[in-house]
């Protein structure tokens, strides 16, 4: 599949087989977040990628909606240091993550750290760190629909040409 | 080139040729953009495609470092709107297009714009939206250098197992 139609039909997925994320393919995934661009390759972000079901648990207790976290056969979490939020520059890496993940039939979703203390201690960052996002992925228990394309807003709303409800 | 090898090899670009972007390319990338997922599919983000040189010139003086977007042949604003901040899903958004673009040969680089007020004017959007970014698309005045990677910090810099300087 080409890149395009990797990107545009990729889902967000929380529902994994049990089968394990092959190394090889976390290498890829972790370097395709890697090499996301950022504000001014400043390189705000960090990676922790957790397979301990221990970890996985502690950390998901730090998430309003992540039950779904322990039974993620891998979790990457997305640290932000130096005291910056870049939450755009984190936007980018996951990303690339999910899409290179998706290419190799691995599914993946973002999951949101409520308590962020929480969240650093359970990873032991360094205090002034955040973590904005976590991923979960892995194989997926279930087929993705039979659909064209996910649910989204129709074209025109989402497309203006040259200013907001513009000449298009 | 597979996913993975685009995904990896994208370098933010700044210069670029005055050749227009096709339609049909520009209608991929900001398609690539909205099928990028959201949190709870609330789908904040809506994007204005930019190719009147006046609206461009307007919009470029409302960020601090954003000489270069008058000379884009494509840009294209991301909104998001409903009074939410939502750059981790302006993240997601834009690397999906920059991505998408990528695969065609297609640079870009991503600007904020400094002066919210200013970028919102120009764009004649809704009161409560906020523009976190633009990005700037057009086919690269050069070459990208023949180096294998991008400049990152090392692997072990990035990547974490289980905890920060864990157990690998």
């Amino acid at each position: 599949m080409d890149t395009y139609h990797t990107i545009i039909s990729k889902r967000d997925t929380r529902a994994f087989l049990e089968k394990p994320v092959p190394d090889d393919v976390v290498r890829r995934i972790v370097q395709a977040g890697r090499m996301a661009g950022s504000s001014k390759n400043t390189q705000p972000c960090r990676f922790v990628i957790i397979d301990d079901q221990r970890v996985k648990e502690e950390f998901a207790a730090c998430g309003d909606f992540a039950t779904w976290i322990p039974q993620a056969p891998l979790v990457v979490a997305i640290a932000v240091i130096g005291g910056t939020r870049a939450e755009f520059d984190a936007g980018r890496a996951a990303q690339n993550m999910m899409v290179a993940a998706w290419a190799e039939d691995v599914g993946s979703c973002p999951i949101s750290l409520h308590r962020q203390t929480c969240a650093v201690e359970a990873l032991g960052l360094p205090g002034d760190a955040g973590v904005p996002v976590a991923v979960g992925f892995g194989y997926r228990a279930r087929p993705p629909k039979s659909v064209p394309e996910a649910a989204r807003l129709p074209w025109d709303d989402y497309a203006h040409h040259n200013r907001w409800h513009g000449d298009s």
